[in-house]
């Protein structure tokens, strides 16, 4: 398998993928274009069973959507979506694959790149190295790709509200204590940790790892209905004037650019500010 | 705004709120009655966002509702219920609200106060400084604002038992690692870090926060008609035999008055014994 | 009260049960139709309130059932299954009941061990001594007995998948941690606290102490259709080809002998290789 943003290895039925799409792994057409295709192969090839996405930057897991090309990487969900451009339906649409997926996380995962963590099946943090956000709110904008929906019930009302309304930055032990992952482990176990987890579950049945993901998203996974509705949401907020306003200003400052990024949840609150 | 329970400070778009019902912060007729003007004119002023609840009495936060006035308490909240008297209904108003209300807590706060702070967005509890509990049924009662909808859904069947069949004290590190609190903070940090969230919240577009609050709310947030059975559970429970009994054995005590219930638990099982 | 695999103490409305069903603790039929009698027993009789389950034996709980008899205990279980043999419907008895139901758990608990504890009200672990798993996708199986149900509401989606996809040993801590238990507790303190908890609800009355339960039951646990779907799966798998090819090989190694279990976790992903 070769991609222009993923590098990845197959060792048995574990396919390591780490994202590489620099200089900051945004979430541009070209990435959601490969994890399309990445996703469509690993399953259509039954020698795969589990998926463990990494980082090639470590100061950045997925930095979060491009602003500059938001119609460009909706259209490129598509093959895995109905036909429908969002990457809430994609994420939803891995979520509910045969195929397991485990997010290793170093570095920065804001906006869409911790909604992508949230929807793969398991989620470990480096701990001390890596940094959560929802900060869609400083852009007058929502989570539009399920961050809402997997956040209030993985945390509840309380947490979710806490970590949404204020778009702040959460470090990897915070986000363990809310549940935001699984755990977060020594930065020198996580590797180790997460690559044995996944060929211990790629040696089960098949079978039994379908209906359990099955059963499990019955009850936890919410209703295809409610992602399209956040990503509506999400579309509808991104075009109106106030947004609009938010991002050019966000951008003028150096958003999208690493440096500024490293600290965004300091800047966030004064881009509404003359 | 003035109030004969509440202390009010605005700066920018935050309301500061100190609770200060002398001698306990009992939540009577005059607390509610200050609770549901606040909110009421704080909703049509458009300058406010934040409102952060706090209390001017170090040991009680707000100790519960005040049991010899029920009717006159329940009667208050009429304004902002559509006319049904329900604590529980008043408090679900203020969590859909689209003011986002953030509970600093110190102090005891059981029944209706740890209720009050279940429907704020928010929480945040002094380490070592407050004590939480839902004691109803040391008086044959059931927690009738709420206090089971949020619980069970932020902590889980298995400690929703716990605390509620118990009526224990729960202290903020438990309190913490249950989830009934977003977090305990150091005693001497939390003020600065609730004021710091409340402003940067405010700071935000206003379309955007009303947006996710309905969203979690619409997965989070118990139905109308949840809240209603449970507030009228408590009010059929409260006018019979055996808990007008305890009631009356309690009083005789000692309930209601400052001292006596600093140690609440621990005087709870022997109300039922002769 | 007399029972083969149960030793039982009343002390006032508080009744102890130590699982002994020697050599280990298999939930095979003896023990299923004590625990029927025990609960049916207790039920009608008006000076038992509260169950304190532990066990016997200091390193297993309730390893899990007995797969060589898997028709025979389920059938044990129909005098309060309305006639369907299926533990998870037996277990769901003991969720609704009028009685309080707290497991006291050292030793290892995997697969209906764990989900037994799971129906009890309350959940307490000896820190340190305490195993928990769901094994079953080891032999191709799914959790039959509520285990799917119970651990994503108590845990959120990521980490049950983590827990059943894995069908790893997880320690007390970690237990505590994800809301396996509610708490884990020094091993030579929780017998003090969980007799004393038990009588302190014991005490409340008991009008209270049903409604609690019944709307905590509303919003928490699982509908008998799912549980009941869920056992009917477990069933099914338990008698295809894959599933009964895998019990053999295990049965050939070393399952369900008390030494070879003891660290079943290692021995699990072993048993689909030649």
């Amino acid at each position: 398998m070769n991609f222009e943003t993923l590098d990845v290895e197959q060792a048995g039925a574990v396919l390591s993928v780490a994202i590489s799409a620099p200089p900051m792994n945004l979430l541009g057409p070209a990435l959601v274009r490969d994890l399309v295709a990445l996703i469509q192969q690993a399953e259509a090839d039954d020698t795969v069973q589990v998926l463990v996405f990494s980082s090639a930057d470590p100061d950045y897991f997925i930095s979060h959507v491009d602003i500059l090309q938001i119609p460009e990487y909706r259209q490129a969900t598509v093959n895995l979506t109905g036909g429908e451009p969002s990457i809430g339906l994609l994420f939803r649409y891995l979520s509910n694959s045969r195929l397991v997926s485990i997010a290793q996380i170093a570095g920065r995962l804001r906006g869409a790149g911790s909604e992508f963590a949230l929807a793969c099946d398991m989620r470990f943090a480096a701990a001390g190295r890596a940094i959560f956000a929802q900060p869609e709110i400083g852009f007058g904008l929502v989570p539009g790709a399920g961050g809402m929906q997997h956040l209030t019930r993985l945390m509840g009302r309380g947490r979710a509200l806490e970590v949404i309304l204020s778009g702040n930055d959460f470090d990897s032990e915070l986000a363990e204590q809310y549940g935001w992952v699984n755990r977060a482990l020594p930065a020198d176990e996580i590797g180790g940790f997460v690559i044995s987890l996944a060929h211990r579950i790629a040696a089960f049945p098949a079978g039994a790892r379908r209906q359990i993901k099955e059963r499990i998203n019955a009850i936890a996974l919410a209703p295809t209905e409610d992602f399209r509705r956040d990503s509506n949401a999400f579309g509808a907020a991104a075009s109106n004037a106030e947004s609009q306003r938010l991002s050019k200003v966000a951008l003028s400052r150096g958003f999208q650019t690493r440096d500024w990024e490293m600290d965004l949840a300091q800047e966030l609150p004064g881009l509404a500010q003359p």
